[in-house]
């Protein structure tokens, strides 16, 4: 019985590059104070400590610095990203460089761990047995909150009786701004406990004009495109099949979208496109069914589309159907529950507005069950149980047959769904998020040696070689905004959405006809660990197409 | 815009490696006369041409064959495997090394293009194009079966009119049964063009004493590996989710159980098990069940199981329900069509026999109408339509809330469900199947130059380096039993099941209740081309143990 894989095995030996400036001794300098990026007098109220803090940028020294030895925390939040682990390395390789009796504790299982004082203490065995290596599970994960001083509070006194002196939080868009708010508080009470976020999310939806790019996004895409290459290269050779693939990532596209440069697919739908052009499912429908007519009159029955796993939530008229299906169903449950199945899709369709109706009745019968059958605890409707995917191959399964009786269509369809998202938010970091992650976590050591709080730990420069790479932290509040959440005025760090005039959806929209018509398919393979640079290195193309 | 990516780049100059004993001149020698494996008068009456012929083993000699250029047709039959290029590149290159001038002839989309008459010739520039390239686009493949008298004299004409000495038809069990077929036919007429076959199918399910593996299963295999060991990681660290994971393979469990001693997982089914020890769908509901309450009992409401994708077939009462319902529905479809959709399942559920009726009622609403309502053109039930993934999830979702109200159960259950198939049929081959595939081709054309007709090609002791692998070729009759197929007594080669006492599923079953109850989970990450040969060079776990 094996323990672990040839591969794993020869991956842990692999030593992750820092940038020069974090090669040896280190000299932080402060640039000049900063703001937030928009309705900067709420936020500075809101964080009278940890606003307007300067930019600090890690340059190479040649006097040592003397330190005590010191302790650390560190949280895994929300879902798996890849390189998650090496993070954790690079906080435990940089504290300990820094001085030798330092000591990590890792708080298990997200930020519930913290409150309810579940943690463990992070060994050199421990950490050699997780270098290189995909998952969260060292010390697990968890989508519990960091938001009230309840838990800030209970949270202190396992940081008092740790002798911790800093907490470095790894998540998304939501965990860091909640960073953010514990570094205020623990600043404002005198804790003594600093706060470091680090920028995670396979969505790739954590990114500014100070964050290039949250790690994973780079491995999960990889692992993405390789199978969607592989889908595409059977496509071609079978000549029978569109592949419906819908792929994770529901609040922005990114994912889709960077596979679509990847592979070349027939078609991709982005849904910030979708949003911004107010296109109706019928609309969507309709292009990808025309996509499928026009190579069905090149001969070519096959081809791919991708599908960002939000769409629906992007549709105009599906969100005002949804909204209005929600008042429905909270209103008439009592009536609605007494009728049978049949009767009850009847029911909605005559109670709802005329547009909504119309929109109802056009979903395939499966998913206009499941919208008024499938509600979460709250009664809403649960529409991330729709099977996006199915539903779209289906839709236009039914008009390509309308268009036949009309003489529009003369080819053949048959489909397969797919949906990857669990594939890639565990693999193995590829090279870039291996070293990426390690210089964000050894360069949060830094931060944390540098007395700072409410700081992300920033690497930049990332299209170079790890050598160029710049390292050093962003206050935290340079990157909020208000929004509204849950019907209140919050602080937030702005998500990134996909952005219509921006290099990586201009690019896809410059080739996307071509693509669509002939067959283009590119079938990126796996992810290379050793071999040329240019097979093993090479970061993302949004990145590079960003970054150019 | 690309055209081939940095992988497919690099790869392109790879070299596959040849066994020794074609490396130079070559030496064919010729063993005893053989017999088939069973119904050997049968067999030796269908095949008076080609039964009984030696064993070819090839050795090395120092001696130049002079040999005329000659013109050779290749076929990809059926389902694409990884390496079906390498193979057409090794006859390529194996025809050209025997004579400069020899030319190789693509029929295209399978073997209606030599039915039909569609082909192309394969140029050295097309060729490069497709070295160690997955999928089998370079000239399509297709599922028509060569079976009749009819078809082989038309195909004649088309091999006469392009000069073609030999066909290799590159396929599975089915596809070189009828290789033989041809072979024989041929040689019956004196038409003067041999037949080669060559052992594809990613299923693993063409194998005997003489080819000890099918091209394509070890890279497939490890592509869903890949993915199985991604997904457990994730389970690993998101610690809430079971994984049921459907794998390509109908007729035979070798893909799920080289996955489950590649990944370790929780629970993998394996079909011929289940027929041998007559298992009900209930029993195995039952058995993951248990693993699953025996986790929760240790604070483990994770894990993953693997699932056949013919599983259902392999089931006896689920045979004899499906039997009867055919006939059912066969005999009453008139009754049945008047009937709306809650009252068709009433009618069925009457109908049937008391055995029958039980099994068919303990289906989920959703299953149940889909055998009663999805009939193929022939009216049979579309068993490939059943979402077996899903099917065993809800029921043992149900099994386990019926436990939880007798207290035997008392963790949380959350499933996600999986189908890989598509993602590994046209992967790029793994070293191994680069250089067996180049070996197989290139042995193809050494049989061809020794005149034999209604040989295999043969690659033996795999196991070891390629140098050491022995070249050659076996008498397809060899191979053959009766069997019947379709009501009618047929000359078939015997399909390869998992061996309930053969060494892989032994190995499987020594472990599985330890990896069922311990999370022993292996993550293999992606195939590397690239690297330290312990990682790049591994045939599977099934081809290691067999042949140890």
């Amino acid at each position: 019985m094996r323990t672990i894989s040839p591969l794993q095995q020869a991956r842990s030996k692999y030593e992750p590059k820092l940038p020069q400036a974090l090669r040896g001794h280190v000299k932080a300098v402060a640039g000049e104070a900063t703001q937030s990026v928009d309705n900067q007098e709420d936020i500075k109220k809101l964080f009278p400590n940890t606003y307007g803090l300067p930019v600090i940028r890690f340059e190479e020294s040649n006097t040592p610095v003397a330190s005590e030895a010191f302790n650390v925390g560190v949280i895994l939040s929300g879902g798996q990203a890849p390189g998650g682990h090496n993070v954790i390395a690079g906080i435990f390789d940089g504290i300990k460089r820094i001085h030798k009796d330092s000591r990590l504790f890792g708080f298990l299982m997200g930020p519930a761990g913290l409150i309810n004082h579940k943690y463990m203490e992070i060994t050199p065995e421990l950490m050699d047995e997780y270098r290189n290596t995909g998952g969260f599970d060292i010390i697990g994960s968890g989508r519990d909150k960091l938001e009230n001083k309840e838990q800030f509070d209970k949270g202190l006194i396992i940081l008092r009786e740790l002798g911790i002196k800093a907490v470095v939080i790894i998540g998304g868009d939501d965990s860091n701004t909640n960073a953010c708010v514990l570094a205020e508080y623990y600043k404002s009470i005198n804790a003594g406990v600093q706060v470091i976020g680090c920028p995670k999310t396979i969505d790739g939806d954590l990114k500014n004009e100070q964050i290039e790019t949250s790690f994973g996004f780079d491995t999960a895409t990889k692992v993405y495109s390789e199978v969607i290459g592989n889908i595409q290269r059977d496509a071609n050779s079978a000549r029978k099949y569109w592949h419906f693939i819908k792929l994770m990532g529901r609040s922005a596209s990114h994912i889709a979208l960077e596979c679509a440069l990847q592979t070349q697919p027939n078609v991709c739908i982005i849904s910030e496109e979708v949003e911004a052009k107010e296109q109706s499912l019928d609309d969507i429908v309709t292009y990808i069914a025309q996509v499928v007519a026009d190579r069905a009159a090149d001969g070519n029955n096959f081809g791919t589309v991708l599908i960002p796993e939000g769409l629906i939530e992007f549709i105009p008229a599906m969100n005002k159907l949804i909204a209005e299906l929600n008042d429905l169903l909270a209103h008439e449950a009592e009536a609605f529950s007494k009728l049978d199945k049949d009767a009850q899709l009847n029911f909605v369709i005559e109670k709802l507005s005329k547009e909504n109706s119309e929109v109802f009745e056009s979903l395939p019968e499966d998913v206009a069950r499941q919208l008024t059958l499938d509600r979460d605890p709250h009664g809403n409707v649960q529409v991330s149980l729709i099977e996006t995917e199915k539903l779209l191959a289906e839709m236009v399964k039914n008009k390509l047959a309308v268009w036949k009786k009309e003489g529009k269509y003369t080819g053949k369809f048959g489909f397969q769904r797919h949906f990857f998202g669990y594939e890639g938010r565990c693999a193995a970091p590829s090279n870039f998020d291996a070293d990426y992650c390690y210089s964000l976590g050894y360069n949060a050591a830094e931060l944390i040696a540098s007395g700072v709080t409410g700081y992300m730990s920033s690497i930049r420069n990332t299209t170079r070689p790890a050598a160029e790479w710049v390292a050093g932290g962003i206050p935290i509040t340079m990157m909020m905004n208000m929004e509204r959440r849950h019907g209140k005025m919050k602080p937030v760090i702005r998500k990134a959405l996909v952005e219509l005039d921006g290099k990586p959806f201009k690019t896809f929209a410059q080739y996307r006809d071509k693509w669509a018509r002939e067959t283009c398919f590119v079938y990126p393979g796996p992810i290379q660990y050793f071999g040329p640079s240019e097979v093993c290195d090479q970061p993302t193309q949004t990145l590079q197409l960003e970054q150019e």
